[in-house]
């Protein structure tokens, strides 16, 4: 550790410098969905590249159909590591719900905390600072930085990326590491850091039931021609047992048991269905009996229906026969599922309970397998090493029931796995007013890095 | 038979000049929706009253919020009929597709059958002139009418008869007779006139379930928390069986089976599956398994599913779990089925189904119970004696699987049955362009009312 304690003195030292870093960066209102904010998205890039220059960093602002992206380099003896984080940031309406100007950042007392205040204080320039102040700190403590690393600073997350995928196609060479980290995401809570080891994967479908030619009059019609909606519900309602399995052959196929200790590391969270469902109002588990909830969102995959519409749905009242009905469904994959079989089985399902005078069409909305990272890998078990030793409890590993695109995109085009740490927490109110981060997450996080840097390393 | 034939007679010398003052009135482009026409609404409801006193009749017009009603009185000795029709029409639009001006009516030929075209020839203008033309001819010839008759002529029912029951409620006494007649349906065919005798009634429902207090991320919240889709698929898909049959407890109660004769006055009409549904591009009924079309439509309750919606229906794909979902769901009612009852039976069995950390609210959309005429009673039977003695083929007893508002209306509030006869034919285009009624059906429709005001009468 002869290495590291200096530099986290040098971190201690020099958080109130680091600090009005983060400020500067935040002042930028670099809102990358809204078009009259194109400039200050390129100011944001070009300020990342200078900062980065004067660490030592070979930095460069690379153009892209969208908002630049920020790449820089930096040798290294250790692993190569691609770090991502976004420098774009949500709008800020209804900004009459700010109590201060989102971006005018300041140190302030909340709920007994001290935390900064302003639009992307949180997600994600304060998470991607904590990075850059960690290398800052350890190039002036050592003059080099313990891993080669890469930086890959993106300027559309909060748009849809969509000049991504091209991006790392184009420089596919360039950016390939060893693996990536990417720090977008929360802690457990606020003295327990996380490692995200598994993001489930997710199959959209949008099925149309048709069945007349026209709509119908219930009078002359109902009873005798098939009604669409009818159809429809008894296909989505086949889709669960009374367990709240899917019904589908063949989609339990690649998923595999938890491991025990990683459930009962899961189950020393405390998470129970009052305190996850309590705040949004419900109490019932919905999903597969005999589960936690924290396994069945990280562990467990699903078929969720996430829109329906047939008939009339205006005001009052239509004694309609619908020509037709329609829903989109979302399954969320887990281990080995393959995004394609499971597609292919939920329409055979689907057309076995098609009426043979009725038809179904199917348009696929997105396909991408679950992610997981093997838990027991060095740089999962340096990493969380790394972060124990920081925080007051010991770092968990963590999963995710959504899908983070990135890194999809990562394993897909430079055949990189992702290690997702980050310090948020859940009370940022990141996308919505008020946005902050605990002051806390930024100084302990870049003392995170640190740590995590020189575990990679050694 | 002595005093009817020289009334026939009369009718066949006098079908030029009949035809002329139908054309006269249809002439009046009286489209009650539009406000644009309500004096040409007036004009024709004033041409009607001074039409029925020439005749004889006691005729005024009476106001309305809306449009004005035509009321007439005549002596007689026989029973006390209403007899009702409209004197409104729909709009034309769209005008390009009519071959000649809707409001410039002439004799025609089309398909080999002479035809009287423009709007309202049909419906219901052609229909309600065969009465007062049948009328005028009995009176012609012997000075008096067979019956005591009342003329109730609508201006509203093609814009939902706002005015109606206000106004049977405000003149009830003076309305009331010993039954209705209604002319405002079709034959079963061009050779086979019909009596509907029965009406499904109509209990409308809209039900929303509700989960989460907020739309819900999928990838967070998939597994874990109640989908109201989910929950309303399994509802709307629990109410029928595999053979089609509602499952909701107490739903048949009052559901008598059809007497056999009538099951085989049906069958001889010779509908099946593949006629009565192939024009609308099915083939395959949908309903309680084991029964004909025409008992399934006109003799059997039903659960519709007339609109659903829940989520994201917008194009593209939102991994959301709606917060909410609704259905409109209605029943057709047959014989003595009480709407109470279903109604309470449906929100019974719906609650059942709801978890109870979920909610479930219910609008009511309308309820009518269903109609049913004593297939057996003199009216019924004289009136079919004399359309059988009309035309090429006997009378048939139809059903109608819809609701005319205006028979539960004179059932409710004046205590009085309607027997529902009109000349119509499937292909007479009504509420569409080029509206046309047979030459025959006016003509055989005037001699059909002189026969049948002459055998009620005796």
């Amino acid at each position: 550790m002869s290495d590291l304690a200096p530099v986290l003195d040098h971190i201690d030292a020099s958080l109130d410098e680091s600090l009005e870093r983060l400020f500067a960066l935040v002042r930028v209102p670099s809102i990358s969905t809204d078009p009259a904010y194109a400039d200050e998205c390129r100011k944001a890039a070009g300020w990342l590249v200078e900062e980065l220059k004067g660490i030592g960093f070979e930095a460069s602002l690379r153009e892209t159909p969208g908002h630049p992206m920020v790449v820089a380099h930096h040798e290294g003896e250790g692993p190569h590591v691609l770090f991502y984080g976004h420098y774009d940031v949500q709008p800020v309406d209804p900004l009459d719900l700010w109590k201060s100007d989102p971006f005018t950042p300041a140190v302030e007392e909340r709920n007994g905390r001290r935390v900064i205040t302003g639009r992307g204080a949180s997600d994600d320039k304060g998470q991607l600072m904590t990075f850059v102040e960690a290398c800052r700190a350890y190039k002036a403590v050592h003059g080099r930085l313990p891993c080669r690393i890469t930086l890959l600073f993106e300027g559309e997350e909060e748009s849809g990326s969509p000049s991504l995928k091209p991006f790392l196609n184009k420089y596919a060479e360039e950016l390939r590491a060893d693996f990536a980290l990417v720090c977008d995401t929360a802690m457990w809570d606020r003295e327990t850091p996380g490692i995200s080891i598994a993001l489930r994967g997710l199959v959209g479908e949008e099925v149309t039931v048709k069945a007349a030619d026209r709509d119908l009059h219930s009078g002359f019609f109902g009873g005798v021609a098939a009604n669409p909606i009818r159809i429809l519900a008894r296909v989505l309602a086949d889709m669960h047992d009374e367990n709240g399995r899917v019904t589908i052959p063949g989609f339990y196929d690649g998923v595999h048991e938890t491991p025990r200790e990683m459930l009962k590391s899961w189950e020393q969270l405390g998470e129970t269905p009052e305190s996850f469902l309590g705040p949004v109002g419900l109490s019932i588990p919905a999903g597969e009996s005999g589960r936690s909830v924290l396994e069945l969102v990280w562990a467990r995959p699903t078929a969720e229906f996430n829109g329906i519409v047939g008939g009339y749905t205006g005001k009052g009242f239509k004694t309609v026969i619908p020509a037709q009905a329609s829903a989109k469904v979302s399954f969320r994959l887990v281990h080995d599922q393959d995004p394609d079989k499971i597609r292919a089985a939920f329409r055979e399902f689907v057309r076995q309970r098609i009426p043979a005078d009725c038809k179904v069409e199917f348009a696929e909305h997105g396909s991408s397998g679950a992610i997981r990272l093997d838990h027991t890998a060095p740089m999962v078990t340096k990493a969380a090493e790394a972060l124990s030793a920081e925080w007051p409890k010991p770092a968990v590993m963590l999963a995710m029931g959504g899908s983070i695109p990135i890194v999809g995109e990562f394993k897909r085009v430079l055949g990189m796995e992702s290690l997702l740490i980050g310090y948020a927490l859940p009370d940022d109110c990141i996308h919505s007013p008020n946005e902050k981060y605990d002051l806390t997450s930024f100084h302990k996080g870049q003392r995170s890095w640190a740590r995590i840097l020189h575990a990679l390393a050694h």
